[in-house]
């Protein structure tokens, strides 16, 4: 087992967040990439970033106390805005995303990347 | 200027997106949360958890080349995936999340955040 706790206000780092730091050091400690085999236990409905970071690391199962409306009433809204924005089209998004794709002839890392031997 | 690069298969941390490292080098060096200052240049398009760490260091435009779906193509589909499988609602999920609520009476972390002085 492996925990973390939110250490963002000693940091200065915002992926602190306990599940975030639990992930990493699980990962560490067992030198891999895979925690499938693995369930998640967090006091408050996951964010978006550590939720993905779950995905990313194969996790299936995550148990939480405080749901994110409990989070808001609490003045902790931000994940539920995150939730939120990410939720509709870029191109009404608070964050913009811009797409600068390749001149043509350049070359494509995705390309390259395809190609490795 | 902080760069990263996807330090994933040298240090098992999939948090350990090149963004991600980005914002935690920036932040550790300002010594700060808040880079809404501050503009990302990514080679591809963020997958959700890097994307939610720069809403939540408050980044407010992110540069990309490559798009999710050359990405697809390129065999790193992951990150669309998680992007589809986050937009459903939750019962519907590859990854259960699963609300367990305080007993009546039990003290709630929230209420104390709350009202902390």
């Amino acid at each position: 087992m492996t925990e973390g706790v939110n250490e963002l206000h000693e940091t200065y780092d915002v992926s602190g967040h306990a599940e975030m730091l639990a992930i990493r050091r699980a990962q560490k400690e067992l030198q891999t990439n895979d925690l499938s085999a693995y369930t998640m236990y967090a006091s408050g409905e996951p964010c978006p970033m550590c939720l993905a970071a779950m995905y990313l690391a194969g996790i299936e199962n995550v148990f939480y106390c405080a749901s994110m409306e409990e989070a808001v009433e609490a003045g902790l809204g931000k994940a539920k805005t995150i939730y939120e924005d990410m939720q509709k089209p870029k191109s009404e998004r608070t964050l913009s995303m811009i797409h600068m794709p390749l001149d043509d002839g350049a070359e494509n890392p995705m390309t390259l990347w395809r190609e490795r031997k």
